[in-house]
């Protein structure tokens, strides 16, 4: 952890991350409800919006599109990833290098760890390795935290995502982006738990609007800096509506019932 | 991806690579119908047609090939590949380094990944030593993208193919090469999820000038931006023949009936 | 082996290394009993005390803490970790470089190695390099030699910590940090072993006052060179208690009797 | 495959490989018979003969014998290898750099390449370093194309040498040693697939006199480019005899009767 | 295999190496009957003896101990070992780095090769690299040669030494330390084996004076160039009689019984 606060990746200390990086993990299939939504430009332009930080993509979305939106986008590279096509342990293969997420113009990485896969020890090392060519670019280091393996049964249990936020801190990533583990009280575990590492909750599937914003709000409230968030914004028909409602919860402080107004 | 459209791949944003590697994959089986097929320099001859963007073959044909064709013929260095003597998981040895197929004067780069194999993690590293190492040349960058393994039924459904060409722009191709999914609008759908990354059709096994030309318009009608042809090309006892039919159908839009007269 | 007395992971020749990684080896439950000695700060300021001649702590840790306690407490930076979500053989993850802890000011180095793991002869390797790099900084080594794994049914045997002490002298560490063999003759024996490689004893699990400093005590009365301890001291009310008896027992020759008073 | 007619490795586009790796591959066992065979210099000698273009050994025979006779022979330095102690499936350890080859005087370097065995993509790989590393010195690169594991049932078979020579081709060998496929028609077959890369046979273990020739003959009327040999040099009591036998079928076209007188 | 007789590690193109690498490879087991046999400086002083050429030690061991002995010990660095607690197939850990066995003074390097294990292919391809950056600095290669793993039942029958001496020639040894065959004539074969490689046996586990000099008489006679002797020296009270026995035998071709009195 080094202090990111003047970086490109916060306002106000605060993290909202737009990720768009299911088109390697999940395939075409999460694009099914909203056909238009599989065009990354769509998604890029949500990113515009004030209240995200930055863009998660992988490298190809990164070359394609980024150029045309480097003066309103920050983007932050997410250097490794799989298909949903592979059926070994959890693992991710490291797609882009520092160096290039460098030339490309990111001003932040992201990095999956799958504690507790039998690739654990492989992909530590692969995050070790993108953590210090960070350093040296200086850039911010957002590490995908997601205990998942033979050895774990049940992924958000509040001790897991403990374990998964001091895993970051200890690991030396400056933002952890955990799952929620259910309550306020499992986050503030969490926070806790990483120090001075920044928790940010992992947006997962879509839900209603309410429930959503009331994660969010349980996550600032339990002392969480923020949100990376997906599919709950880009299988929206209206991706600014929801993103007005997270600046609202996320950098105003607002109660849900006033975001969602 | 990248801007390809002035590179030699490209004739006015399309491609038509004629494939030569079947001498490795395959094995001289491939040359059995037609003896003299074996022979590259009949296919460096093909690749003079007009029709023909670039020719892709293997580190040692280009070798003792191209550079009595550099004139004449575009080159494309195909990285990877495997013999069918290999009985393990899909995987694909990288035989030739960016480096040095530069020096042998390829003007872009092709390379296979196999998505869903157990060595899909391991393909998707050496893609992106290539890849970024091409980007330093200026090459454009063809993938090769071919789910299958043991998690994979039928690698030509609409969904294996849209995953697959999802997996070419996500990863940085700018070229993705994959199978006919079996109607237009299954192209339709891969075409889609590569955003600007084209995708050729992989020509595949030898059929009727017809059916195969049908196949193709059928690409070209759904978006598609050409086709890497083989068998189809110099199994026949006259290559011209059809490449006369395929410009029609890919470079001057000619309906199948037109080109086939 | 190289002469270390003059660095300042040593006092008198003596080492007193408070080690703070146990938020990655054993994960948030470590902290349950008292929930302030997750933070850092805490175990940060227990190093401060005169007893300390180091703190050992992971990347993450060191980065986020140690700017703030360069001027009071030496940094031995634990080179290799795991988590114990991970359920293969013994092993153990290169998260740290010895060029990122040097720059970030750590006067040592600490590793893993597992003896009789299936993972031996690779950690052993990783060792080399580390330990060879630290010669070029000037950083002492110290290992941690933990045999385990498949060949080990006792691992606190004197003979299993005998080797473990003789396998740091004959790999080149400065301190070998070993579990307790049960006695002082047991104690007696691994320092023999260790030759000039200095040992020093690992805390262990939290025990009693007393029947810890009587453990320190043979160990010292073994000529073993002093100890690595977390858990007896940071999971404390109060660690400036123990360490001053530490110090008494250490440092000062005390006996466990008159450094309780 | 680059033009090699003027590198030592050829007379008249012709090549004659005597090859004595058998200790490493075979050990000594195939010494048994003549118990002098078993000294490299009677080799080295019997290399002096004019029929020999290369004596093909590995690395610690080179070194200790190459140099007495620098001046009356080639070298082809052997890269790979493996005892017949190793009970994997086909694999070959590369015993020596290019990098050193080149320094000990090689004027050509040999590689195995077992296609179809597990460890083919490795070896294909490592075939690639070594062939582009033999590029920057201008050595003649020769494959030892032996299709060879668990996929393989007759590794002599026409179509498997057909193929073995093709591999040779596409991966950029300037010369394949294949097994004699055990016809004239045969050898025909794997030399079309081999285009420009010269086709040797490899010798085999000992028989006759006119059986050898005959063979020898075949290949060279099948429009092979000549031999690689060794027993049945090293193993007769005079290679003197068989290698002039062997310099007129192979460089002066005659009969094997005329070769026998 | 390079000209090594003008090198510390011989006198009068002749070897006796005293190895010390018990502790890392058996270890303190070893050293039970004798317990002050475990301090090295014991080992070194018996080093000063003339008839000792060189003294093989792992790292950690010559760091502590060759600074205080390099006046009067040459230092042969043996690279690679493995504890006895491994289970794995026959293998070793390369521990310390040819340039760092330079910096520390070694005047040759050791190094292990199981052939037939599992592990062949690594560890040759380790003695490569070890082998060629020993060229380098000029330092000569002993090979510990052992043939053992799944493939090898009885590893001192004549023909597997004879294989093992061969191993050592091919793959570019200067020394090959192999075990005793059980016979001279057994030793002879080996010897024919390695050319000019100097074979030297290997001294085994303890036994009587006049047993084990008898065995190293029939080893020189058989044209053996020395001796790698352990156990057989160090865990004696008196090494130095033995030591000067062995000097009159292998220096001086004294007969055991002279040599005795």
């Amino acid at each position: 952890m080094i202090p990111i606060d003047d970086s490109p990746l916060c306002r106000d200390g605060k993290v909202l991350i737009l990720a768009f990086d299911h088109g390697l993990e999940h395939g075409p299939v999460d694009f099914t409800g909203l056909p238009e939504s599989a065009d990354p430009e769509r998604t890029f332009e949500a990113a515009t919006h004030p209240a995200v930080t930055s863009i998660a993509v992988q490298k190809g979305i990164a070359e394609a599109y980024y150029p045309s939106y480097e003066d309103d986008v920050d983007l932050l590279m997410k250097l490794n990833g799989t298909s949903n096509l592979w059926m070994g342990e959890p693992d991710s293969a490291v797609n882009c290098s520092v160096d290039y997420a460098a030339e490309v113009g990111a001003s932040s990485i992201g990095f999956t760890v799958y504690g507790g896969s039998n690739h654990e020890i492989e992909m530590v090392e692969e995050f070790r390795d993108a953590q210090e060519a960070a350093r040296e670019y200086g850039l911010p280091t957002v590490m995908w935290s997601y205990p998942r393996g033979q050895g774990l049964k049940n992924d958000t249990s509040e001790d897991t995502i403990a374990y998964a936020s001091r895993l970051a801190l200890e690991l030396g990533a400056d933002v952890a982006k955990v799952k929620y583990p259910g309550s306020k009280e499992g986050m503030e575990h969490a926070v806790r738990m990483a120090g001075p590492t920044k928790v940010v909750m992992s947006g997962g599937s879509k839900t209603t609007d309410r429930e959503f914003l009331q994660s969010v709000k349980a996550v600032m409230d339990a002392g969480g800096k923020g949100l990376a968030v997906g599919r709950n914004v880009w299988q929206r028909e209206d991706p600014t509506a929801l993103l007005d409602a997270l600046e609202a919860v996320i950098f105003e402080g607002a109660s849900v019932d006033a975001a969602l107004e």
